[in-house]
């Protein structure tokens, strides 16, 4: 590891860039090298920094940031800045904003190293994909997005690992959503018959496990983008998150309603569809879940609900667990296995650390 | 990374070591930089390596070996030729031997970075422990082991992650050994009654799943030194793996018959025992198991069986796989899992050749 300062800018102080910037506190607290030094910091709306690139200090930066009256720069001002900085560089995007996630070659490019929870720039067009990889291999910058797959789950860095040590991962299946795993936990658990359908829903919202309009879990596309990032490190070119089969658990009829609120009231209307779901599993001796899976042979990726035997890892998870299983040629019909919590700041923000702490031992 | 060639030196050509060197092939062929020159190999009666430091070829490195007739250098001289190779250098530990691990503070003193599944350097005095990791943080060169637990499950680079970004981790608790696991999961299975305990001991050595004698799997040293490992990466000084209590289970009347195949004649006298333990179990509607547990607020390390509950991670696990479960702040009560084979020469390659590629990154 380089003992000459690094300089660290973040885009995004929202749930997961709080926890971030108070594990980076403590990062700096307690590994004074190499010297980590705060440049540039900014919400969509705000933005701290110092033509001289001083350091603004990590402790008080969001308050610092909301007292601040400077509009963030935009991207491309944003990339020349920091590549003039005197220092190397790793830009820290907390958002889930497709436009930084598009802006990542040209950072890249730049001599910039990223790392990030974003999935928008892993999941989106294969040509983005191409371009971002392509642009680190060319500039020698780095780019880690642990948590843009179950959160700080070792997930990413283990499929990695497999590749590129020459295994043969044949399938990679698991429960990707924290929202999803609570819903089927709670609606067909393993002990007892669970809630309805539509008041498990309503639980999950008022637990703060779902999106705002809980439909933005329940169309399946979270899922699909992280299987679509999964798949490509497998080897497999998905072309976008919707070129595969995605199920969604949205009523065709309520796809449309005006808000997320009305969806909750009439959802119950639709209860007897997952409640049959549910039983026809349950004649089988099984419990259905909601899983994404990849198939590389095949080359086939989709997202939806399936069947488990009860003795089943899926069917056996709790809470809000992710749970993530690769077959592989070296693993043979045990898989190797990583389950734990997939979502929450300090988790996701863990994933976005330890990123960091990768990038700094490279540059 | 950096693209100047890179000297490799093997140590141990045995099971692990030559499922390595079918990956370092591999490895080599598949990316060109930076350029891979295996320098020196040995076993303990015999070595390859030339004066010039010319490359030994990989594909035929062990059938060379077996032909040559220069003995292997003692470990100092080892040191010495390495250290003046004209590229960086990794040393690749393939054997399980003291004299090795005892040698790696002067290798990496000598700027000679070092990958090993090798358990003895991490579970030995933790003198030993120190020295290796001041020699390291002085010299600037690498030191990785994650095969020394779980083989390639990503088991010490997650502890390592959890740690280094600052999460507090309250417990690790697991199945270390995948002897001990296909002996318990045969034994007192989820599903039907299980064999007798001499007869799936007898079983697990017939498959190869035991040592040559199945005492040395039976007196727990094995787990107690992965638990020794990760006991320390968690924070806590633990000075040797005999310094917490480990339950051995070796009859007292069996320690010291002088052979494997006496002791497995004789094991079924002691049958009545271990029966009685897995009734128990029953009894509270719990099945046995041997586990390895790390309490970090206590400081408390041991050993043993344990009683599970059916539905437990633990209690499900299948085959000869591991499971390690880390408890920590972050991830609240339920644990992070990393689950899977935690044995065997692939897999156990594939964590030595994933941390060459770490080393690599960096050097």
């Amino acid at each position: 590891m380089s003992t000459s300062p690094v300089s660290i800018a973040i885009i995004g102080a929202g749930g997961v860039g709080k926890c971030f910037l108070s594990q980076l506190q403590a990062l700096a607290a307690r590994r004074p090298n190499p010297k980590l030094s705060l440049v540039y910091i900014s919400t969509s709306k705000k933005a701290l920094f110092k033509s001289d690139y001083s350091a603004i200090p990590i402790d008080s930066a969001v308050q610092e940031l909301s007292a601040a009256s400077t509009a963030p720069l935009a991207l491309p001002k944003v990339i020349e800045y920091l590549a003039a900085a005197p220092s190397k560089v790793v830009l820290v995007d907390n958002t889930s904003s497709q436009d930084v996630a598009d802006s990542y070659p040209a950072f890249l490019r730049s001599g910039i190293s990223i790392v990030t929870p974003n999935k928008k720039a892993f999941s989106g067009s294969y040509q983005l994909w191409q371009d971002i990889f392509n642009a680190a291999s060319t500039s020698g910058a780095k780019v880690y997005h642990e948590s843009s797959v179950g959160a700080g789950l070792p997930v990413i860095s283990t499929l990695k690992d497999l590749v590129d040590t020459g295994d043969e991962v044949t399938k990679i299946e698991g429960v990707f959503s924290g929202t999803m795993s609570f819903l089927f936990n709670s609606f067909a658990p393993l002990e007892g018959s669970g809630g309805k359908w539509s008041a498990e829903v309503k639980k999950a919202k008022e637990l703060g496990y779902t999106e705002p309009d809980p439909r933005d879990d329940l169309n399946g596309l979270d899922v699909a983008r992280k299987l679509t990032i999964l798949a490509r490190l497998a080897g497999l070119p998905v072309e976008s998150p919707t070129s595969f089969p995605v199920q969604s658990l949205i009523p065709q009829a309520l796809e449309s309603v005006a808000s997320g609120d009305e969806f909750l009231q009439r959802l119950p209307e639709f209860d007897s569809e997952m409640e049959s779901v549910k039983t026809t599993a349950e004649k089988e001796g099984k419990v259905v879940r909601f899983v994404g899976s990849i198939d590389v042979a095949t080359k086939s990726v989709k997202v939806g609900l399936e069947k488990f035997d009860r003795s089943h890892p899926i069917a056996a998870l709790k809470g809000s667990d992710n749970i993530i299983s690769f077959y592989t040629k070296r693993y043979g019909s045990n898989p190797l296995i990583v389950q734990g919590a997939g979502a929450g700041g300090d988790v996701t923000a863990m994933g976005v650390t330890s990123d960091l702490l990768k990038v700094l031992s490279q540059i």
